[in-house]
């Protein structure tokens, strides 16, 4: 079974269902990409399977989608490869296990672009806010921006008009890598006002991210769902304006519910815009941020905000059913091959290969020369300040 | 010994020692006004008196300073009378006993104007800010001042330039009640711009209040010393604007120790007036506060901000050592006259007399046809949400 056959099922995964499709993540999950795609295009899957892809089964355009994705300069980035921002998504795991029912991690990402994908999300900052902006939140989203990639941290945003917009421009202007991540199929042409700017950005270094296979238009749900992947990308979310009602606020309430930092830029008062900002300053434990200096220290001290709710007791206790799996296969001393922890903990062998380097970023595993083994001292996830 | 004495000797102490004069203000509470401001005059009294007293006691001018301010309007009002606002000073003395060196209760406060002292600090909000302000702040501070006095709360400042002037003004625009504290005499005639204002607080239902004696000029000391009144007589401090150093947060911080609700305005990243109220927010809890409503519904919930270190456990936990005295004099059955109750605590008639109304504020003490009694149900003095 070869990588491309991987990806061939992946790309047929991620167009028959409609995110967040919990379900078929799992099932995903608990068979491997290569058997669920088959099982579901047969309909012989779990019922919830079934239900969450119907609809769209017969569907099967993986190789076409490909085909042309290739020739657009655009890729599928799929949990087996490197660049898979496995630690970042590890948080959409925890939050699932917790009842959180949106927060599944995407099956697959469409992107276009020369940045590495995981390499982008460390440290990165997510700069959201209204796209009815002022000129005031226009400049300061994208002087943080500017600001932030001059510290090599990535700026992710959402591509759409007003702050997102200011803030992609100010990370471009620096030379900086910055993503962004669509609620559209990346052939979407939308926002119809940010299509230079997009080319812009995969050219010049960034990504332009997106979980829907080709084709796909825009639609306001799609982009709330995407919101919960700006905030699990990147290690916080600066809100820079957003008015009382506003999809910044979503990104920011998301953030906070996946453990991750959320801060807001406060504004004059009177100004409709920034009426977001500090009722999340003042209701939902944003820290105010007045300064690319004061991300920099908030966003430095990472690990320090998570929720109790989901801050782990024990070192395994953030771990999905599958990842504790593959953990209780590992022994203390002696390594084991990836084939040898997939055969004993039942999980596929892929999962099983995206699943090792995230348990050793947590600490709970390690590589060693007779192969993957336990690490010996295991460090709480959470750390105090 | 009349209430005339009484106060005599309040405007001779009053005159001796620059607050905040810890060790006189002791000694008083213990022997009371009269006692101690004989002792003082013949250095008859502990060495720390001695030492607070010892550059001014021979500066006996109070029948001539009461004289000369009844001649201007103005009034020494003491502990002893009815206005004096015991229940809103009780913090000072509560802080003191817990060690902050600056926590001490005024001996006397001069007074110009109709408003009843006592009446004002009921829900009184302090609305503070910067003299270098913008015309942004100043706007706020107008508009807060005025919503509030609306509601029947009195605005309590420092009748600085700027942000304090526009609190004032904006009170009196809506014909409420606001109070100036100074750091100076009444009769110094500063801030020179403000003269015009004072007189206009003194004449519309408000008072101009002062613990220095006729003749005291500012001082930069007497300012932060003032500060303490300002933050102690009020519910709650909204700092308006504030620079990186500012009189406005060294009130906030006071008012923060005293168990105060700390209030501050947001306003644009850029502006050097706002970055004391953002670090307020970031650093110090204070509240963001956006509009009338938001101080409203904070100052609502009163108590609930009171720091862990100064929240009593049971209900006599906040008391000094005198109230705590006066407060096991009390039965729970029969009343006592005050006369009895001096007797048996050892505090001076005056001392019990003002303190005793304080007691029963605190759900400690309570008036019955037989005299003071112990509360029946002593309500807790820290109550929940």
């Amino acid at each position: 079974m070869s990588l491309d056959d991987v990806r061939l099922a992946r790309a047929y995964l991620a167009r028959v269902a409609e995110p967040p499709a919990k379900a078929l993540a799992a099932f995903v999950a608990s068979v491997g990409p290569v058997d669920a795609a088959e099982a579901v295009r047969k309909g012989d899957c779990p019922q919830d399977v079934i239900d969450e892809t119907i609809a769209r089964r017969d569907r099967d355009r993986a190789e076409a989608d490909l085909e042309a994705a290739g020739k657009t300069g655009a890729r599928l980035i799929i949990p087996e490869d490197d660049e898979w921002p496995a630690w970042s998504l590890l948080c959409l795991d925890i939050a699932g296990q917790r009842g959180i029912p949106s927060a599944v991690p995407p099956l697959a990402l469409w992107a276009r672009g020369e940045a590495h994908l995981g390499d982008a999300t460390e440290g990165a900052v997510a700069i959201v806010g209204a796209r009815a902006s002022s000129g005031y939140g226009e400049s300061v989203a994208g002087e943080f921006a500017y600001g932030l990639v001059q510290r090599d941290l990535a700026i992710f945003s959402g591509a759409a008009l007003g702050i997102d917009g200011a803030a992609h421009r100010g990370a471009l202007a620096a030379r900086g890598t910055t993503v962004a991540l669509l609620g559209c199929a990346l052939d979407a042409g939308y926002p119809a006002g940010h299509v230079t700017l997009l080319n812009m950005i995969a050219e010049r270094g960034g990504l332009v991210v997106s979980e829907y296979p080709p084709g796909t238009p825009p639609a306001r749900h799609r982009f709330l769902v995407r919101n919960r992947l700006i905030a699990a990308l990147s290690e916080g979310t600066v809100v820079v304006e957003a008015g009382r009602r506003s999809g910044a606020r979503n990104t920011a309430n998301t953030a906070g519910i996946l453990g991750k930092i959320v801060m807001a830029v406060p504004g004059p008062i009177g100004s409709a815009t920034s009426v977001g900002c500090h009722d999340l300053i003042r209701n939902a434990d944003a820290t105010l941020v007045g300064s690319v200096e004061d991300v920099i220290e908030i966003v430095g001290r990472l690990g320090t905000h998570i929720p109790e709710r989901l801050r782990p007791r024990r070192p395994t206790d953030g771990l999905g059913k599958e990842a504790l799996r593959v953990h209780d296969a590992l022994e203390r001393r002696e390594g084991k091959s990836a084939d040898e922890i997939a055969a004993e903990s039942g999980v596929p062998l892929q999962r099983v290969r995206a699943m090792l380097p995230a348990l050793e970023m947590e600490g709970l595993a390690e590589r060693h020369e007779s192969g993957w083994r336990q690490h010996r001292r295991p460090r709480e996830i959470s750390e105090g300040a």
